[in-house]
């Protein structure tokens, strides 16, 4: 295989390597970044990996690493993936999702190159949501209500025209609330598990947790099994299609905050601050992954409470790094 | 009155002078456009115009323009309206069409100016539709089918974003087909009138006229019943609200073709050229004036038969001009 991968210095990219490394030795991956990765790209044995940092809202060089690379797939993971900073600077979050995406399907267009490309989407897209018409099925009309959401329903009309009026080999997902090890702490399961960690390592009896509203429910999944969706994706996928990519599990942030806290060993108290309540946020939002599982035999493998341990872990190697 | 005219150099735009010129004399008027204008500015002897030759996709320009000017209105014409040229440059329809809205409400929003504006879109936002609901009404689900859909329906969705998320005065418009004088002849219409007028003047005896499919069935409206719209909802149109801008009738192009070799005193058959016709092309779209005749008092002025016979003046005129 080969396979370019946008946005390559973040997160899910690091975790699509993972796996890649396991389990598809051999494959050639070049990988495209506005930043250099945290990670040593050495240190994925079986892949043959090269970085090239790169704009992608820059069109030569989109067109000069497809000419040199001549990929076989694109796995378009780049996005700037903030709703809260989406709306401090939305037209950073319209050019940094659309616009760059724009530039990889139109370069692939102009210069006829035969590839799949996986254009990653949100849950966002599906914005105001009625809780009788829960787990969300990829039919239901997007009603997107944030500078984020609008980008990426964009980004998806344009998929659907490239794939279908261009006959571009085009995938499309909406990925719901991903979480695992290795996540950045402006994300909230991630934050909540550092300051429960720092919580249990400072014992002061009093252990009070600040945030916004607990009581709302979001489906989330592991970046682990995202990844392992979203190379079945790029094999198997339908071109033209949508597939969400969800656990199919709604959870409270309470009862994942009480879970963290019990696998700790301690007990937790939650503050509201009203100043983290965001208006007009939904109360409920759960996915369904029928037609993935249907379509293409994928099924979450690693269990919310097993997320939940390695991201503890995660924090606590971290935390032990940063203080030693 | 205050106004910031994009996309000046165009065909509404002429009309919406002509019409300003006379029922709002003193206003003050800055146009942008990227083309200079065809039409004398100084023959608008009521208004105060200036005019800027300006890309609305320099972001420092719109900035600099909207500074100095500090307008009260912002009519946004300015677009690359064209389906078929679109399928050609998917890129430049979106940008030209999305990115331009998006740097101008964003430096609305960056610079705190109040001032109310006319996201100005189109009926082919609608897409695919069924015959069976029609007339369309605003509250029909959108199913864009082309690169310009796509760019107009993102931009409409930016409106609402910058509407209900940061307080702009947004009004947004579906537009529906446009005829009248002056328009240019890549327009079917305004095609049509000028050969019809050639084979009038030139008489063979075989009046054949080559088209596409003309048993379509579109809502056509005259532009200058378009720029009274306009002006109605600059002045009283709600916030955050999408009005349709149409006939509310249906006309076939066949229809059309026929009305103007009558009042041409000609007789002309029509024959199809497969090429010309385009797949998938919805068979008949019809727009619902409803909301905009309720809200708002407008009414079209102008009947159907006083356009087409406007639109054979213009090119008698034209004509003679270029063979004189």
């Amino acid at each position: 295989m080969k396979i370019l991968l946008t946005g390559f210095s973040g997160f899910v990219s690091k975790h699509f390597l993972d796996m890649m490394n396991v389990k598809e030795p051999g494959t050639e991956i070049i990988g495209i970044a506005r930043e250099q990765p945290t990670f040593d790209i050495a240190s994925f044995e079986n892949l043959n990996i090269k970085f090239c940092r790169a704009d992608l809202l820059d069109k030569a060089s989109v067109d000069k690493i497809l000419s040199e690379f001549q990929p076989e797939y694109i796995l378009h993971l780049a996005s700037v993936s903030s709703v809260a900073l989406s709306w401090q600077t939305p037209y950073e979050s319209f050019v940094n999702n659309t616009n760059i995406f724009l530039n990889v399907v139109e370069q692939v267009r102009l210069n006829k190159f035969k590839c799949r490309i996986l254009s990653v989407g949100s849950s966002e897209e599906y914005g105001e949501v009625s809780e009788d018409l829960l787990p969300l099925a990829e039919t239901y009309t997007l009603k997107p209500v944030s500078p984020y959401a609008v980008a990426r329903v964009s980004q998806e009309m344009l998929s659907k025209i490239y794939a279908e009026g261009y006959d571009l080999d085009i995938v499309m997902t909406r990925s719901f609330n991903h979480i695992g090890p290795g996540q950045k702490e402006n994300f909230v399961i991630s934050s909540f598990a550092k300051q429960l960690i720092q919580m249990s390592q400072h014992p002061s009896g009093k252990n009070i947790l600040i945030a916004g509203d607990v009581s709302i429910i979001r489906d989330f999944l592991d970046v682990r099994d995202v990844v392992e969706a979203y190379l079945l994706l790029l094999k198997n996928g339908k071109s033209g299609e949508i597939y969400n990519i969800c656990s199919g599990h709604g959870r409270s942030l309470n009862e994942i905050i009480q879970t963290l806290a019990s696998q700790l060993g301690i007990n937790v108290t939650v503050k509201t601050d009203p100043a983290r309540v965001r208006p007009n946020e939904n109360k409920k939002v759960i996915g369904s992954n029928q037609k993935i599982r249907e379509e293409l035999g994928w099924a979450p493998k690693i269990s919310f409470e097993e997320s939940l341990a390695d991201i503890l872990s995660y924090w606590k190697n971290k935390l032990q790094e940063i203080s030693s």
